[in-house]
């Protein structure tokens, strides 16, 4: 089972997912929680070349390629090792953030990064995605209160891109229908929480 | 005026890529020669990534998505700015190697590592291809020939490999009749350089 959180800046994801995964975990579900490039050494080599503030010259489809590049090794490393264990799969971001910045954020269009990505990919899609849809400037503002987060290149981006992402994710919620379920950000932690941990345990019990 | 060298190893296009450029820049004509990564900094971090020896576990289509990363980047910072100077671009290897070394030998699909191609470089398609073909064989042994040649993973695969790879070069000959040019390698030095010379002298001359 192979389930993915996405979501903007401050959507509260990470804070989410950790939480969900120490539950289902005491409850001796066998669950990883991972995030690209999630320790894989060549795509954590890969990020870095992403990351750097240095590379300012860095070229928005290069991006792209580059993103895909880690997902593709992330996958074959981690991922795929851990599904054919049967091992239970919960992801911090995944293609559809790739579709959200680059292909909506920054008009690479959705249809040409998906298909670099299904390409990385071999075609594996999440069998469950919870989107944490907040609106960008609540995000932001969440980020902001906390300084001791590092800021990269990436959190350069402006309002106006923020939004094209969002829209994004809440046009993939529609289009994957299947495997979507949107969850609103702004509530409190603990409600976001216990809707996160009732969606997955509800596909769960459907598979177990 | 866009035009790229392709070939095996050893098929000694590299040699004959400095000598025509040479004689043509001595021509006056306004030239560069360059190659993936060419200097471009992001291009070479990529390149580091790919030629590291320890990494072992770089999987072929991760490694597919970095050589298109790399091939934007040099394309976005130093091919396209010289072409938009009108300057005649001599470029050793471009999209046809991913074909035939991706594509072809390390059985991906011509198809696919073209669509994700076509995605890096928005369809930049050379004006002019000549393709210096050989036998794997013949090839190989030239280069074991040079001792001084730095062995890295890319040369460490098999033979059954290259002539993969001579293959989807001779396809792509025929595929794309308008731009290709091929060439018989195993002939002296100085008539593969004359042949390659003559043909873009008369490709030059058409256009100037």
């Amino acid at each position: 089972m192979f389930i993915t959180f996405e979501g903007g800046e401050g959507s509260g994801k990470t804070t989410v997912a950790s939480l969900v995964f120490e539950r289902l975990k005491n409850e001796n579900y066998d669950i990883i929680l991972t995030r690209e490039p999630g320790g894989v050494k060549i795509a954590e080599q890969i990020r870095n070349i992403i990351l750097d503030k240095e590379n300012t010259s860095l070229d928005d489809r290069s991006e792209a390629l580059l993103f895909a590049a880690s997902r593709r090794q992330h996958l074959v490393e981690k991922v795929w090792p851990a599904l054919k264990e049967n091992k239970i799969v919960l992801c911090d971001r995944y293609i559809d953030s790739s579709l959200a910045y680059q292909g909506g954020g920054k008009h690479l269009g959705v249809e040409e990064v998906l298909n670099v990505n299904l390409f990385a990919t071999e075609n594996t899609l999440p069998d469950l995605t919870i989107l944490f849809d907040l609106e960008p400037k609540v995000g932001l503002e969440r980020i902001n209160k906390n300084k001791n987060r590092e800021v990269n290149r990436l959190d350069l981006e402006s309002l106006k891109f923020y939004d094209d992402v969002r829209n994004t994710f809440l046009d993939l919620s529609k289009r994957y229908k299947e495997r979507y379920v949107v969850i609103d950000a702004s509530k409190p932690l603990d409600e976001v929480v216990l809707e996160a941990y009732t969606i997955i345990k509800n596909k769960l019990d459907g598979l177990y």
